[in-house]
């Protein structure tokens, strides 16, 4: 169910990863590599974490495309994956048609390499059946920065909602009221390098206050050498 | 109000300032740390000078994320506080607003850290609930480029205005024939540093003439040693 | 008239030059002083061989910010200059209104220091007031990137038309097949200034090949000295 | 005919070339002149190779402006020149109008230099006429990076779809199941050049496997020396 | 005296700053003005804090270069302002030769505006008469980005040596093991702005725990609201 | 002993890593913080495939420097850890310059947080003290690039050698003929993301034509799913 | 005389201009084209104010190369031209040695386009004939970033000293206190935009002054309109 | 010869092309792909022109790093290959050496991917061992542009020139004046790609004049379709 904001619901989503390949990786030029990897792997594990099911696929990975990045079937190893026979929209294979509408939700996901033409393609094939769709624009990756604008400028003037790997997130965690809230720290932590470093500062001068309290604790201790 | 032209009144306006916090300030990237504080202080500051009640909150302010930055109260000293447990919109809580309900303005001007979330989730629900919200760009902040831009396509679609702080001090102050006149001046300059160096050197340059007509005056010498 | 394709129609077009003012020039940021300066320049004076009635205004050009930078008055000498008592917003001065509405022209091109402020309220206002308006985001300045993105954000989103110095240029000419073409060659070359080196180049080659067929002309001496 | 999805059919599309001329590229500084030239030649082959019709045209071509880029008529040879006496806007001349209508095809795809002008004027003179129209915004060029935004603004706001070189290329090919996949190949490497040198990788690695397997090929010796 | 490292001595350094002038500040182009006037308050308080004796000097501060900058006495009340008769080179007065000489320091650190011309001058002109000379190069500033790397590589090859804010600041202090470290650590905090904000949330994370353990200080509410 | 050409013989060379620190982290803006603790670990890790001795230490770990990056231990778990009193320059410390002395080695390999000072001090005391000094200057981090460029130059023109983690790696590897080839893969393939992805795709491929031999492997089958 | 300090000497000083081409001009990516035509006009008109003969030379100025740019004439009309006959270096050319041995002084001031030959190779040639050379590198202009790097660095290590305009010019003018000094302010002021800007806003400040004293000036109505 | 001006000779000159293999040429991000392999290429073909020697070797090429290149032998066919046994530094092969010993010649020019490791050491290597060595820049690349500073800063520092692909070119050119002249005039125009669309504006400019002297000739229609 679409809310009125239009804000995600885990419970009516679906993710799709298109064309995540390894040989396509090579060239994205609008991302550092690992930074959408990262990306990548953090959306997979969000999507596990919220029920979420994950659809992807590939474009010819036996060739230069190469295989598709672990970061998928790490993440989300019950991913259900789709072949294709050539066909560049993936929203051409009746296969893959049929396992979104066959998760029985409305709200489509969408990330891939690359943007223009596997996010691009997808998207727009998408709405046009009636699906809602978001496409994670910093889980995908282009040859320019000019081509990304472009992009998203189509999809956003279509009808697509444009969003990213962080926003995906808060929107299916919803709560820091869980009890997987850890987990999603860790997701959080992953996408923005500076909190888990601020983490584990925060911990440490915590552990020093104890300290001085009288009450040391095993934290302390933690990745610091006997003489610190 | 909402005026037909689109641009603020004040005398309808509600300032919400979402998650300014030391910890998650660490995570933004697409604004310089000390651009951002200047123009959250501001913007505070223009509030309290136009009557425009502010609204504040914070995300587990005890842990990493750290506690609201000191440019809240310090500028909106009468800032309302609402706490969250846990909920990662603000809109999702109650009190929050019941809080915007009992200013009995429709028009919501929301800042916060990170905009992909904090920004982005309370100004959809506001929409979705009726008002009129403007998004202030620079006094948020978030953790790339493009991630940015990402927030600003997906709300403006949504028809959040998009605004930025200069223009939210503008359409408050309205006009320069009030008595108030320099606090805002100040804020033009505060936001703006080139024109703080501008009023220096002007105000230096008219103290010579009137040194050279025989009419010298305490101007001349501010902050200049005697030998100059 | 606005024509079907939206483009200009320079009898129907009326030229709004706001603030471009000495001191506000020094916080301008989104764009280099001179490529600004230039740009001022060029469209005042397309204004003035297109019979585009242009209304001036200033903020305060007493104080910091200076009077208007000399590119208005010495392009468009006829220029009509209007003055204002303190409000921000140009539109909110009757005369100013009275101006336009005057000119009997219904599509307003508007182009000022600061765009957030100076171009984005009396914009909203014209359009409140049922004209077309375009925005001139290169002959406007602002004090950062991002600043600028969200004015013309804010504009387009509302219905201001975005453009540029050479696209009001162009479909103020339309064509080259007129008497005064080689007047706007030179605001073209002026406003790109690679254009203006090929220019001599090439002129300096066809010289060369009139030299060799026996036709020496005096373009060739041109600008360079005896031995070369 | 259109698509619901809005992506290209190559059976009813129609390129436009608008002044791709050696002198005019001398002012692009939007994209680097080497890949303007490359997404040009790339978009001229994809049209021959889906028999997509391609009209050309030059804004006088004797003067500065210089010739049309070679890349043209070497890959589009059957592309048609229609010349121009003076007009700025391609859509101006009956007979650019009358050569469109004559494909018969409803969709038109536009890529010009300079972009502001060149692609603009058409694409929303076609609008007018009831086209749909496609802007390929990095075959094309103008002369500041605020400039393409500029038109990239107008034209999306206006209904002209805006869309890159890969995404014209993928929406035309459609599958890689098809008999000259190694052409399209070809173009997409030569748009995206990490793609290009993949390949080179990975087909001399294939070749070592061969090798050891004793099935050495020629494919192992090409372009390696002796010694290697 | 020098050190055999090169490290700076306080207690054989002067403090030259020339020409940090509110008007001559608007031609800054190779630093933030905001980030220059924060790096040259913090020098000043750093030689005041070390009992580095401070002279500086304005150009014709009468006219458009204007006034010093208020952060030179705000923050060394006791330097020594020497006036000039329009010499360019500071150094060519022999007031200000005299002032150097009489401190008995044979190590001048320089920081001026602009830094191909202020900077560079005295700076070689002090190195030819037997001086020690460190250019500080971010508190100091130019019109362009070429400019400063053509000021430093002169200036090196020279035998200037090439410093910034944080290291003058760290070899005057050279110990957190003294009386006025917090004032030290202000300074660095200004410089380095993400380490003010960290300060603030390990902070309150420290009173967090103390507060859990029975311990609850003022420290706590520092800055909080009674909600939080 | 140092050779003849300057590059680094890993039996001469000791690595010191001042200040890797959570807090400190935060105020790197010269490189991405992913990329620099990815340099780090690789740095200490071949520091311990090399058997170059490791000497750590950090200043005030207890506030809000944080504690010691945990890429020094995971990476270096023989690495030695001196403890400071609040001494800046690591090396005024007795019990480090007797650490560094006590390794016979005359070659220190320097990285810290921050450049200008935990780098350029250390570096620049121990050139005094007659060691040869090579500042890796991609596993340290500074506030701002001008800092760099300033501490870059500084350096070197003391007489340090400027190097990267990628210099230094194959400088201490020397060949690839070495029974840990695998592991310095790792490292080289971790600085530098292309090469992992690059490796994957060309084992896919690989897999491919064994396959297509009749020799499939179970190399094909690593990381992807049954319907590939 | 070469100075002690290295600084410039006016009358030991002879100006360089090799190769500023309107077609080679295209080339120059390293400096916008704007900006290095007002460097050369202005380093041109300076070198006729301080009496410092110009010598100037074209490479193959009948073809693609193009005439000189008139910058060089019109501002240094005294300039001695040196035709070529195919060398690349200038300095190969019997008659350029001579007219620079010939004005007796043993400085050279070199700026040419393009800057890695037709800036290096004299400067290097003249090095090793024992000139002392000071390169300007922003009246220069190179093909790339990285290309000006490179030539920075090998002139830089050879000898020759690296400067830009602001530099030659202040060390030519020497002080402000001579019969042309208003010449010299417009030289400023056309390298330093925001500087002319600066003047034309305090130049009003100033009038508006004397204008309550009682003492009104032409100055306050320049350029400005009546009703202002 | 090494000249006395440092500037290349070509008949003392070889050339060593190092490691360039398309795997290695993924992890370049210096420069774009494209220009990289261009300069290659004209840099191998300057050398076929001049007669100078031309070495080449490669890192283990039968794995990811891929096989060298086609721009070396499509380019330089008769260069010499070497094969290395797992040395990282290709001067620790004693073959190498040698066939750089057996040109006779005293100065190896140097490119390599990447340039930390493949340039860096046979460069410090070949000085070593008392060769002039000159680094291109340019022709070489590396996987960030703080490396390539690295990597300059200590060649540089220990007495490498560094050199790119223009400087080589028209150091081993010498003059315009020789037979095989557009031979070179081609390389210059890949290198600088602003300069090939110059020369044909230029010609086509030229051939309109032919053309209005009534001396039409081929050279007008070259390229150009009967309709134009």
């Amino acid at each position: 169910m679409t809310t009125a904001s239009g804000l995600l619901d885990a419970s009516d989503s679906v993710l799709l990863l298109v064309d995540h390949q390894s040989g396509l990786l090579q060239v994205v030029q609008d991302i550092a590599q690992p930074e959408l990897r990262v990306n990548l792997a953090s959306l997979a594990k969000a999507a596990e974490l919220s029920g979420v099911p994950v659809i992807t696929t590939a474009s010819v990975p036996d060739g230069p495309n190469g295989p598709l990045l672990p970061e998928v079937f790490d993440n989300a190893p019950n991913a259900l994956y789709v072949a294709r026979q050539g066909e560049i929209d993936a929203w051409d294979v009746q296969a893959f048609r049929d396992a979104v509408r066959e998760t029985g939700r409305r709200t489509v996901v969408v990330a891939g390499i690359i943007t223009n033409v596997c996010v691009v393609e997808p998207s727009l094939s998408a709405l046009a059946d009636g699906y809602t769709v978001h496409a994670v624009i910093n889980a995908s990756g282009t040859y320019s920065d000019g081509a990304q604008r472009a992009a998203v400028d189509r999809m956003s003037r279509a009808g697509v909602v444009i969003t990213d790997v962080e926003g995906v997130l808060s929107e299916w965690q919803h709560t820091w009221n869980r009890p997987d809230a850890l987990d999603w720290a860790g997701l959080h932590a992953a996408v923005m390098p500076a909190y888990a470093a601020l983490i584990q500062s925060v911990a440490r001068a915590q552990a020093e206050v104890l300290d001085a309290e009288g009450a040391r604790t095993e934290l302390k201790h933690a990745r610091q050498p006997a003489g610190a």
